[in-house]
């Protein structure tokens, strides 16, 4: 059985006008192989003078027909975790070998004249043209947006997994607040949220660390001093699954001023999960918010975005002015309200909801309130 | 001050016919800058359907008008770290953005017909068909090499930063063996490597465990039993340079089989190490560790390989019998030697030198001895 939706991907294909598909990156690869990634090269991608590239073909009409190019060396992980996929090219190292292996399966399956799609913002360039040197009668398209349409509504197993990220991940944070001591750098936070994420088997992917009344997000050697609050908008993934949330929290009590900013953003992200269900206008959702955030006292410093995440951070759905399509259950949106002020701060909530068909459910809700650190 | 050798990477350009350089890739882009990189994408590249694109440029004749390509919203970091590099372009998200403005700063410069090295197995594909069409008069060519060169021979701070890495990969496996106890699997195993290597610093890149008499080295259910080896082969890194180590271990005391194996894996490494020193041919040293598995008695079972390591696994000095060059003082190499027998398993050591003119010295080389887990 194919791990995903085998007549939408034609669809999408056939819409886009592809006649096979070459996906590549890793998050595609895992998505289209129902998980498995050559674990050699998961986090470290470049050997000698070229990089790891896999390749995952799918001829548009005769999916059962799909072929895999990688290294001869991973057959015995492919021979453990199982693949559907029974046509297995192994490549010398390198990007141009697997381009050409992916030429020569293509050619196999009489394709030679297809019309391809490749995932051109991740394609390495000399694969590119080993393909298109390999294959001269082809025509080449970008296979992204097809691959991200495919990926835009998320399985119960997905979700499953996604909410279990976003527990992971909240839960850490939690921890990377309570151990901040006045003093502490916003670098030492950082690694702090790395510590933690991977402690709960989680990949740390990145942690903005923004020390008030300061507004530098980037770790470095600010420090996160008494009465000051501090916001983490981090990152962390599990098997290309990820979770991006930002928290709160404050060396002792927050302001007056910074507690009204904080509550403006819970109103907001609450505002938001009243109106997000399956059939609203994906701009409707990015005009609910900015229209929230303009009706607050500090609207001057406010700002509302909303995008779509699963395997990409900025996935679809487009959460934009111009996007009338409406959302569908199974997507899954994450949700930014923020006031930068010059007294405070950066103060921000980022969460993720769930699209169902009656409503939305919140993803990894802990810790949204303030996270204060006694002396 | 450059934080590179200018006059060798002119040299190096020079050879390979290149005008300008655009390098590209996060271990070239901290090479050239002096380590800097937009910490929000370390780890995550993708977003959106495209991915961060950093774009370092160097004319060959007027390195002082160097540019980099970035993100407008990673300037706070730039000014933070500071950056040599003073034209700055700020380009919008994406693979296109950059190359563009990769393009116009080349337009600026004057370099509109030059030959332009880029990284080809690096370069996204609809980035490098960018600066194709934004520069038609320009020639391209792989800068890959001439990278490649420029960072084979280490200064003593990037010697300094690859001992701690190798240290504390090193002592990380130690304690990933410690916690092992009959009936662990592999993947388990592999897991306490990310754990331990994380817990010190680290970034985790990859951890092939094999436990005997299986050879399967894809972390897995398989389990390491009483009386069994493990073989731990664990790659970590601390700001792109990275460590590469095998080590063995064994629940109770290894058979006196498994104990020759791994002394003539020793034997053959210390071998190597009388060998090395600035001077001796590249060929040298494969011939000679060929020719040190060969005389053992388990020849049919070994092997051996090294390579150069610093930034990139694999990377120069190209240890190869055609590689007639000789070793350089500040050259890295990995020395690798295994024996894998049916009876046993799969025994390796593997091992850093950093070249010196009257030898060389071992990186990381805490336990190379069997690591007896008693019950």
């Amino acid at each position: 059985m194919l791990p995903f939706d085998g007549k939408k991907l034609q669809g999408l294909m056939e819409e886009a006008g592809l006649d096979v598909l070459l996906a590549s990156t890793r998050h595609n690869v895992r998505y289209l192989t129902g998980g498995y990634y050559f674990h050699f090269h998961v986090v470290a991608t470049r050997i000698g003078q070229s990089q790891y590239l896999p390749i995952v073909g799918i001829p548009r009409e005769r999916i059962g027909d799909a072929f895999y190019v990688g290294r001869p060396d991973e057959e015995g992980q492919i021979q453990e975790t199982g693949l559907w996929i029974t046509e297995r090219l192994g490549a010398a190292r390198g990007t141009r070998p697997a381009a050409a292996a992916a030429a020569e399966a293509i050619r196999r399956v009489g394709l030679a004249r297809a019309r391809i799609g490749v995932e051109m913002p991740f394609l390495p360039a000399d694969a590119f043209l080993c393909l298109q040197r390999e294959l001269p009668e082809a025509h080449f398209a970008d296979a992204t947006p097809a691959l991200d349409g495919l990926r835009a509504v998320k399985t119960p197993a997905e979700l499953a997994r996604l909410r279990s990220v976003y527990d992971s991940l909240a839960d850490a944070m939690q921890a990377a607040f309570a151990g901040g001591h006045p003093g502490i750098t916003t670098s030492e936070i950082a690694e702090r949220v790395r510590q933690e994420t991977t402690a709960r088997g989680l990949t740390f992917l990145w942690a903005f660390t923004a020390a008030g009344p300061g507004t530098l997000r980037a770790p470095s050697q600010a420090r996160w001093e008494r009465g000051r609050i501090l916001h983490i908008d981090a990152g962390g993934e599990a098997e290309d699954y990820l979770a991006d949330i930002c928290r709160m929290g404050c060396q002792g009590e927050p302001s007056s001023l910074a507690r009204d900013l904080h509550a403006a953003c819970l109103a907001v992200q609450e505002r938001m999960r009243k109106l997000v269900r399956a059939g609203v206008p994906c701009r409707d959702v990015l005009l609910e918010g900015a229209r929230a955030v303009r009706e607050h006292r500090y609207a001057a410093f406010g700002h509302f975005v909303a995008h779509g995440i699963g395997m990409v951070s900025h996935e679809q759905p487009d959460i934009s002015s111009g996007n009338l399509r409406p959302l569908e259950a199974g997507n899954v949106l994450s949700i930014e309200t923020e006031f930068i002020h010059p007294e405070v701060g950066h103060v921000k909530i980022e969460d993720a909801v769930a699209v169902a068909e009656t409503g939305c459910e919140g993803l990894g809700d802990a810790g949204r309130e303030w996270h204060v650190v006694a002396d």
